[in-house]
């Protein structure tokens, strides 16, 4: 056996048990609240068919899917040919299979190879790690989980009202409150680029006002005009970066200025809908408590969103004061499966950047100690004679569902100490000779230093 | 966009939303077991670099790695003698990263890495899938998940009775009784070795014997003799393979038979220290309730698992009367991060077969019903009316904790009761126009049939 001193792959984390409880309490809202709203999980293999995900990422992207060496002799079936064409002609001779890239894939194969026992609409999340051979760099990994519910096989614009709901829950539920849930609609982006004098332009106008935020409206503008949109155009694009009022006046201008247009209109009726649904289950997205006046659901007409198979509502959630890009996104599509030969199946879907949300809530503070805890007592032992003694004590505790530990040597005091301290055990209890003579342990309180004389009885109330 | 037919690789499996809530019931008793002995989750990347992982599962085991190609242009770096050479050296050469075989090994590379860290003795578990290349068979998957419990920093034997205790209290838990859990020592095995003449060859001994549920005495004479163990030696070990009595008799009769050598003496001892640990925590595992006299823990010396790194207690679990390979196993290891270049790191461990406990499970009908439930109730839809006067009551449940839906589409009644149906929603609520007039919503309980004219308070307190 080598004697190499061991490294992980770059982009990829391993995550010490601090970190995995932490993890685990996002995880497990998130979750909580996709199965309240009658999304149920699937799961499906890190590997994939090449085939499956070749072409579904657009060339950028099939370059950044791992792929796995074919098992045993992957030669045997090559010609010198083979490696003379180049690495990208022998990937397809030498690899087979690949790590799935995102979880939107396997769900649109998932569907097509079960669709005749799936009853739709199917509702479905999804929480697996996706790997990726982007250069890594802060906070971007070539491991990372995504989190994503999707429901397909119906129109209806409730699944977006419910998506507005599920997020809204999610982020309160964390302890967030001042964040903002953007909305927009293809449709809209499409009667835009018509009223302008544009139209079929969406795509490029997307692309540049896309970056709004980031190069700012000058930037946009010369963008705008590098891929061809007019000097007029962009005049009339303009005023829309800035509307005011509430969602409803927006929507109101909108209606007059796309109001001719057939995709501008079926944005704007599906926008309405999805807020009469939010109002018929009196959602508290669209008034922020706290927020006095202001709404957490906020129409932006510059919202774009890049991929391209979105079709309907487009949703991007950011979290206020914090720098830290959307942590949360997603949209309709109206042919996720007809890449695999099925039409017409809509669906609507969104997802969680775990990793993002995870730094906001420790930048904010927000994580409960109790979703920091793992064991509740540790028991000291001085010798043979306290191990002994202790061992009932630490049944009865477990035996009320306490999670605890005996430290398994009779080391020094301190080094127990120091493992409990480092394991973040808030309770330690110590027996020595008194507290055996007596039946009274003492039961130490870590954070606060506290000591107390207590029978195991006692203890077990006290840490339930 | 291809339009192929998509399917996924042989030897990995979509787990279906029914699958999924089962398979995670597993995983929770198994958590909450792990974390009530003060275990804290771990999580390591799917890919490890290659040369982590080479070399530590045998040459057999390298050909099962599935490797994965260097992205970018992994030809670039290689030469044409590179090809030549064949694909073992070639893989080197394009290859720097393969998926986990186990979670042993990328355990043992965590503990190396950060073993300044680390508060020692170190209890981790950990519960993700690994990845080998081996021909898919029943019940043989090239992706399928390890569930693994390890401390390492301490040789006390309290961490071999308390995975006694884990073992039972995971089995009990998930309705199990009928199982055994087999232990044995090394050090037994080697005493034996040398007992019956055959010092040092313990190696060979164990893989016979190992085998002999398999082939039977018979087979594993015949194979003791082929591997060179002499006619005596085969002679005085079978008496061993039918020792009688309870586990302390066979002890003393061991005792009698292994008490010269040391390595014997050893392994006796161990035992006899965590049958002491599990009386003193007046264990359940001793003397299994409800089957009378019998102990559900065995003191089995025809018990050797394979893996050669093992050098104290070992463990196997059966279940009784069912046809399938043990569901749980381990042991105490000396050395296991010695391959990393840190050695005297002593540990033990065992693992849950997920797999097989699953199948168990199913077979003996003991999956709970609260284990399968996702959506606990439909709301029915016939109209926009009924639609409308349904989404406030859809609010209401969800408000009070209750996981629901409301059918998005007013479709053909056949079609929701169908949906509920095939998503084993247990009850379905119908507003029609009567309903809404009264105010009294019907609440049909699909199992039973049986329907009842409630208030959706009346509703809240029945579903609670």
């Amino acid at each position: 056996m080598s004697k190499e001193k061991p490294s992980i792959p770059k982009g990829t984390r391993d995550f010490g048990p601090a970190t995995v409880v932490k993890r685990n309490y996002i995880f497990g809202v998130i979750k909580r609240t996709f199965e309240k709203f009658g999304y149920l999980p699937l799961e499906t293999p890190a590997m994939e068919q090449l085939s499956v995900l070749t072409g579904k990422y657009g060339d950028e992207g099939d370059q950044l899917i791992f792929k796995i060496l074919n098992s045993g002799d992957f030669l045997a079936k090559t010609k010198p040919e083979d490696i003379e064409e180049g690495y990208k002609h022998l990937t397809r001779k030498i690899s087979e299979k690949a790590l799935r890239y995102d979880l939107t894939v396997p769900f649109a194969r998932y569907v097509v190879m079960n669709r005749n026992e799936i009853s739709f609409p199917f509702k479905r999340y999804q929480i697996q790690p996706v790997w990726r051979a982007d250069r890594p760099q802060k906070g971007r990994y070539r491991e990372f989980y995504q989190c994503d519910a999707d429901v397909v096989g119906t129109n209806s614009l409730l699944c977006e009202a419910e998506i507005v709901q599920m997020i809204n829950e999610v982020l309160t539920t964390l302890g967030l409150s001042d964040f903002t849930i953007k909305i927009n609609h293809r449709g809209v982006l499409a009667g835009i680029a018509e009223a302008i004098g544009e139209k079929g332009r969406e795509g490029d106008i997307c692309v540049a006002i896309d970056k709004l935020d980031k190069i700012g409206q000058e930037g946009v503008r010369k963008e705008l005009l590098e891929r061809g949109i007019s000097e007029g155009a962009v005049q009339k694009l303009e005023p829309l970066y800035t509307l005011e009022g509430n969602n409803e006046q927006i929507l109101d201008q909108l209606q007059a200025l796309l109001g001719d247009t057939d995709e501008g209109q079926r944005g704007l009726k599906d926008l309405r809908e999805v807020w009469q649904y939010l109002k018929s289950l009196d959602s508290q997205a669209l008034s922020a408590q706290n927020l006095s006046e202001q709404s957490r659901l906020l129409l932006d007409v510059t919202l774009a969103r890049g991929l391209s198979y979105y079709t309907g509502c487009i949703f991007e959630v950011k979290v206020n004061n914090v720098s830290m890009g959307s942590i949360s996104g997603g949209g309709r599509y109206d042919n996720l499966t007809g890449m695999f030969g099925l039409p017409g199946v809509s669906g609507v879907g969104f997802s969680f950047g775990v990793d993002r949300i995870y730094d906001v809530l420790e930048e904010l503070g927000l994580f409960p100690s109790s979703s920091q805890v793992g064991t509740k007592a540790l028991i000291v032992q001085f010798d043979k004679a306290s191990e002994r003694y202790g061992l009932p004590v630490l049944q009865k505790l477990r035996d009320a569902g306490i999670a605890s530990e005996l430290y398994p040597e009779a080391a020094k005091l301190k080094k127990q100490m120091g493992y409990a301290d480092q394991k973040n055990i808030p309770y330690v209890i110590l027996i020595g000779s008194e507290e055996m003579a007596t039946g009274k342990l003492k039961l130490r309180n870590m954070e606060q230093g506290e000591q107390q004389d207590l029978t195991v009885e006692e203890i077990i109330s006290t840490l339930k």
